[in-house]
This record gives structure tokens, sequence and C-alpha cells, in this order.
């Protein structure tokens, strides 16, 4: 057992842990900063499904940087098994330490619906883990087998699927309404089945899995709720996340509604020695004010700068409150991307918006060799015109030009500022000036 | 002659005028709108170096769409010779036309030095006009030509001079300074420098061209000011543009410091009937207050959007004041796109700035395989933080940061809030969550 004293202890090296280092690292340059982490090696969280296809082929080319040594970071590897709040010491397997801050970045693990828990031990049956031992494993496993069932159509889901398809595997994808249906509205999401069967994929929508059927240690197949048996070589559950939050709740922290840390808007527990950060955190949705499930990367980088510069005192006042669920995904070669709240949701929220549509090509004149269709959707308050919500589908750009929407959308911006703003346009990288499709959307929204 | 009778008069259709045009036809339905343009056929105007190489390669493939028959909308083919503001009344070779609302949207003519104007009538010498059949001249014209030299360093001359090298052209062009030094600083803008060397372009930097030397009516040369000659078969100007304003000149308008028309924040004159958007507008710059001479089709379309919506009351407050140079192109296989004040600029404004500079990878982990290089710079006020300038060198995505960062800049947003910013990232489409590149560049605005 060795004894280490350091001033910030941060529990976890995913994104959040590593930017929470990092930005700790630069605004407190006189204190020692300690990570523990579970693994040496470790990956990409969102690269993970681009190892079983084509664009990475392997685990080793997805492999997470550390970010390069820092004079006041120290790493350790080991597994925390206890943390003392009031004596403020974390205990490891092989070490005990004393912090003066404390950290939780211990991000999430796979949720798996009660109808399967029991399936997770047999041979064939794997979940989305994100360790570069078990990701290993699901790809080495992957290699001789021909009939994948993907569960799941979110984000990971879809991901997945469309990357087994292109390495020959025949794939099935199983949920129970259409792809991506909490980021994308139905007009916006039958976009991404097309794709998904020109890629080959089998879609088994509009109705969950209800069970794996097994003999001895192997599942054979899948059942879903209408009865229709799917075959199997394998099968992946790709079903969420939610918080890891044993430690903390060991530990006595509180827990917010969905399990994550419960924390206020600089990251801090009740206790402002302890924060915590990433997906293991506890989120409001930033238009609905409502505890939000959404996990992200991005999001967690975002509170691992908060709370790596408000340690000690707040500095910075925070920018913008709640999580926005900003999201971007490729299926086969078309960009879709989505921000704050489909219509769908904002039914379901009981909000009074306004939506407005607009496709164009993304690039001008559309006889430049490389331009395809660019679509924008765009939700605004019926009132106000504050933008609440936005969905692209498009070539790659739409990656960024979903960024564009995402900072209307945390600014609070309204459709009136969109209508006079000043973009850059040029005929090989955007669409035309006069059709630039945020702009357009915007306008189509007053239209009643 | 032909009289007319219209409630809303537009002289031109470029993109102002189109987008003028569109928007009042969305307002104001029951009113009738007249746009006069001078000839039937129109290019895109960013398009049109693109005319000359192999990504368009025919004056034919720039066409620009006119918008489709609208009902509330007419066209007219002619030349206005002159207006009577007080009668009410524009007359052309082939019509008079009584109008409530005149928008002039009469855009912009090639600003040539007074060192050249003798040399404009040569066989072999042109300037970059936008009509078609200018364009059409040109391009004939240059087929059989080898040795080309471009005047002007700006947008236009490094894009006909990439374009020219791309079909086997000797190309020299000519400028005082680094290329595109409007936009980007020397750090920025060599990266530019070198892409075109390698493109076989000749830079002739540092000096200006100070003469034609001719023979009969051919030029036959440049003379650098330091007395060195550059043999051309063909001398391209691309100087710049000043706005078209003889007509409102001759009707007695008050014009603004850079010659374009005066016009309030909702693009009318001194007579509220009549406005004036578009290049042939006087303009005045977002952070320094001052005129600006910037043109752009974008920013056009933005004040044609707030003239057609605010034509018989102000509907809609304007959003955001006064012009931000934001711009984008590429320079062989790289995206360069600036938005606001560059730190060149900002020294000789006297503005008080800090400067941040970030460079990472578009994608992640970087092993994905058409991942590159990523730069951004973010130029902030001292004190306050706010983001008044950003410059971006990438791939085609670049073309779509710099309108987050110029969104940043009209909605006056400070490093603050981009540092806690949410935004998506995707292994195939963006930089890592944690190196997301002006989070980054915000972050090192404010180290020391």
């Amino acid at each position: 057992m060795t004894n280490i004293t350091t001033d910030i202890l941060i529990i976890g090296a995913g994104p959040a842990g590593l930017v929470a280092a990092s930005t700790a690292s630069e605004n407190y340059p006189n204190k020692q900063i300690t990570v523990i982490k579970e693994f040496e090696k470790a990956q990409v969280p969102c690269g993970i499904p681009y190892v079983f296809g084509k664009i990475l082929g392997d685990v080793e080319k997805n492999a997470m940087s550390c970010g390069g040594d820092v004079a006041n970071i120290s790493k350790i590897v080991d597994t925390v098994t206890s943390i003392d709040i009031e004596a403020k010491t974390v205990t490891a397997t092989q070490h005990t330490i004393s912090f003066d801050k404390l950290i939780f970045a211990t991000g999430s693990i796979p949720f798996v619906h009660k109808n399967f828990i029991d399936s997770i031990p047999l041979d064939n049956v794997f979940v989305m883990e994100k360790s570069y031992d078990e990701v290993k494993r699901l790809q080495e496993y992957l290699k001789d087998k021909k009939k994948i069932i993907v569960i799941g159509t979110g984000f990971i889901g879809v991901e997945l699927a469309c990357e087994l398809s292109t390495v020959g595997k025949d794939v099935a994808i199983i949920g129970g309404g259409h792809v991506l249906a909490g980021s994308f509205d139905e007009d916006m999401a039958i976009n991404a089945e097309e794709i998904m069967k020109d890629m080959g994929v089998k879609l088994a929508l509009g109705q969950h899995a209800s069970r794996v059927i097994k003999e001895n240690n192997i599942a054979k197949s899948v059942e879903l709720c209408d009865g229709t048996i799917l075959e199997a070589d394998v099968i992946i559950l790709a079903t969420g996340y939610q918080p890891n939050t044993q430690l903390a709740k060991n530990a006595g922290l509180k827990l917010a509604r969905y399990g994550g840390i419960w924390v206020d808007e600089y990251m801090r527990t009740k206790n402002k020695d302890i924060l915590a950060i990433g997906d293991c955190s506890g989120r409001r949705d930033f238009i609905t004010r409502d505890p939000s499930k959404v996990m992200l990367a991005s999001t967690s980088a975002a509170e691992a700068r908060v709370a790596g510069s408000n340690l000690y005192s707040i500095k910075n006042l925070k920018g913008f409150n709640g999580t926005i669920a900003i999201f971007s995904t490729m299926v086969g070669d078309r960009a879709f991307a989505s921000a704050g709240v489909t219509e769908a949701r904002a039914k379901q929220e009981n909000i009074e918006y306004s939506a407005g549509f607009f496709e164009g090509m993304n690039r001008h004149p559309g006889t430049i060799p490389d331009a395809s269709k660019q679509s924008v959707k765009l939700i605004t308050m019926k009132n106000s015109g504050q933008i609440i919500g936005g969905q692209v589908i498009g070539d790659k750009e739409a990656g960024e030009i979903i960024n564009i929407i995402g900072l209307a959308i945390e600014a609070q911006l309204t459709v009136h500022n969109i209508i006079s703003l000043q973009v850059a346009t040029q005929p090989l990288l955007t669409a035309a000036p006069t059709t630039y499709p945020i702009v357009k959307a915007a306008q189509n929204t007053l239209k009643k």
C-alpha cells in the first residue's frame, strides 16, 4: 500500500477526467493533480463503433491520447475501492490517497434492460463496453461470425450496424421506433433508414426485442414482441448507458433523478470540495430544465472545463446552463446532426413551437463537382422566435453546421437574429448566400 | 416606351436584388414587385474564378438561378438611365416605371488603380467583370494563352491564379504584401502562399506593380516597383471593386465615405421610400464602427432580408448591426476562412486584444482515414474577452467553422461563453471533444 497526498484527485481518465486535469493544471499551476484510472490503455469512446468496420478496423487504431506529460499531473493505474468524504481519502487496491479536492469522472456503464440481464453471461451476447480489453474481445469474437443482431437504434447501435455491414456481416438492427429517434423527427430519420437499407442492414423497427432464445451457453435468436424470430451468431446490446456511481453512492453522495451524482452549475456536490463531471454527473436539460439522460463526450469536456477552472474559487461565471443534446454521426456517406429538442420532444413537453425546413445544395452553383443536398430543420418558440432545436442532413460539414445551431440555442438567439446573420459563403465550401440553409429554415419558421 | 406602375422596384438582380425581391414577396404578398436588370443571363459572382479552371471550366456552368417564377414578382431586362426621386419614377431605355418603394441593388464595378487605367483598353488586359458576356470574353481569350499575370492578392486574385494554374497556365500573381492580407495575419497567410507555390503559381509579393509596358495595342509585361519586369500574354487586374452608384449620385442621393449609398440600419436612405442594399450601399464595420469597404454576397443577402421585410413598417428589429468581414476560400485542397478583425487590423485600430491559436486534427482519433490538420486563431478583447476575430485553416468544414465564430462575434459572446460551449463532436466529422479547436483557441487567449 502506497500513501499519496495530492491537492486535486480525479477518478477516471475518459474525456471528462483528462480535460479536468489539463484545465486544472493551467488554472492552478502550483497545485498537484493526480488522476487515478482503472486501465493503462484507453479507447476513444466515440471511435469504438469504427473499430469493427473498415474505417479504423482495429482496436489499436482507436487509442485515446492521454494528453502527454504535464509537470503537475501524475497518473496512477489502480482500482478505487472506497472513499471517505469526511477524512478526504480515497482507497484503491494498492494506494491510499489524501486529497483536498476530489473530482468524480467515473463515466458510464452499459444499461441493460431487465429482459436481457440473464443473457449477458452467454458467450455470444455482448454489451458495448468501453475498455480496451472488452472492445478487443468483441473484435476477436466477431472475426469468423456472420449473422449479427444489434439491439438498440441510438447513435452507437446505428454506427455499429453500418460499420459491421461494410465488412460483409449480415446485420439486423432492432428498435422500438425510428432509428435515432431521440435526436431526429420521423421526416429526417427515414433518410437514415433508407441509407441503412441500401447498405444491406436489415431494419426490424417499430417493435422491441422481447427475449433472447438460447441453447446451452449460446444465444440462438432474438424474439420480437410480435413473435418474429431473428437468428444470430452474435447479439450486441447497444441500449444506452447509465451513470457509473457505485463509489459515489457508497460514499454517501446525493444522486439526481436518473442516477447521476447531484451537482450544481459549477459541477460541485453539496460538499464544495467534491465535484462530479461527465456521464457520472446529474444533468439538466437546457430547454426543458428537466433532468437529462444525454451522455456526450463534448458535454463532458465542457463540464470538465467549468470544474477545472473554478475549483478553488469561482473565476469564470458559467456561460451557459444546462445540457443541449447536440449530436452528429454519419450514416453511409451522409452526415446527420441534431441539437436541442425535436418536434416530437417539443410536443411531449407541451412547448408551443414553430418548425421551418429547407433543402438546398451545399455548394453553389450546384454544378460544383462535389455538390450534394443539404437539409436543415429549425425549431423555434412560437411567440419569441427563440431557437430551441435543429436537425441537419448533408455532407461532412453538417457536423459543424449543427454547432452553429447549437451556439444559437445556447446564446438564446431568435429567428430574427438569424435572418440578419452574416455568414461566409463560398462556391466550393458552402451553400449560396441567397439560400444559406439555416437562414432559409429560420425564415420558413415564420410562415404559418 | 412602356409605362409601368409597381409598388416595389428593385434595380439589380444580383444576390442582393434577388433576395430582396423574394423577401418582399413573402412579407408583402399583396404588393407588386418589379426587378429591373441589365442582362438576361447572370453569373454566380463568387463562382467566376472557377469558370477559368478545372472546377467549373465553363461560363455556362456558372449560371445564377433567378429564383423561379413568383406570382407578385415581375422581371424586366433593360438599362436604367435616370431616376426622379421626387416624381418616384425610373426611366430605362424602353420603360418608364413609377414606384412606391425603390431599392438600389446595383452592385459594384471593378476598381482600377490610376496607374492602370490607360491599360484597360489594351486587347490583352482584363478586369474581373461580373457579366456573362465579359466572363465569356475572357474565357475565350485565355484559351490559347500561356503566361498570365494576375495583379491583386485578394480572394478573387488568389482564386483565379490557383484555378488558372490547374489548367496548365504559367501564372504569376503580384501584390504589395502577403496574399489575402485583409483577412489573414502573416502566420496564417504564409500557409496559403506555400500551397500556391506548390501548385506552380509564381508569387511576386511585397511590392506593387507600377506600370504595364505595351507595344501597340498589346501589353507585353508588368514592371514592379523595384524595376523587375514580368512578361505576360494576358494581364488580369483583380484589384477590388467599388460601389456602382452613378445612378444614385445623379439622382442626388447622399453617398457614404467609400462611395456607397448612405443608408441607416434598415437600409433606408434619408428618404425612407428609397433603400440601398448590397455592394452599392455604404457599410459600417461591426467592430470598429468605421465605414467598411467589405463586399460580400452573403452580407448583401443579409441586408436584402432586412430591407425586404421592413419596407412598409419596421416589423423585425435588426438583429445585428454592422458588417463583419466574414470570408472563406480554398487554396489547393485547404480551406481558409476568416471573420472579424485580424491581429494586424486590431493593432492598426488601436484595439487592446488577446490572440489564441490552436492546431489539432479535424477527426478523432487522428487515425481516421481522411483526418487532416485544422488550425484556429481567435482574437478577443483583452479586458472583456469579447470575441472580435477568427481565422481557420482546414478541410472543407472550415467553411462552416468560421460561421460558428462569426455568430459568436455578432452575438457579442465572450471567451467564457466559448469555454463552456457544448459542441457536437464525432470521429468522422469533427475534432475530438477534448481538443475542439475553437474552445482550445479560446482557452489559449487567456494565457498571457
